[in-house]
């Protein structure tokens, strides 16, 4: 069987598509996850992930691309 | 003598950092340009030239980087 974990969290700062792309970016780097989606208007990013990903990992990716969990 | 022309634009829609970036970079890619100085919050944007830039060239540039001259 082929589980996914699907992710939510809200990032705070997103002004623009490149923001969204950096975001994107830096999720995608973590091991496992891809269907990066980010709704800029609101902040909200969705993700799945192939094996469980830590918040811990989560944050640091966000931060990397210059943003704050909201 | 080495004479440098100085121009100044009005760029509309730049949002953050990754936009002064993005039109910075297509700016400077006009033949003779450097010094690029973008101000985020109000648009402006000042270079200097080796040679004379035409208006189209500038325009060109900005809208290329995906922004509109205001």
């Amino acid at each position: 069987m082929n589980e996914k974990q699907t992710s939510e969290l809200t990032v705070a700062g997103m002004t623009c598509g490149h923001c969204v792309a950096s975001v994107t970016e830096e999720l995608q780097e973590i091991s496992g996850v891809n269907d990066v989606q980010v709704d800029l208007a609101t902040g909200r990013v969705r993700f799945t992930a192939a094996q469980p990903v830590s918040d811990a990992e989560v944050q640091a990716a966000v931060e990397g691309a210059g943003y704050q969990l909201a």
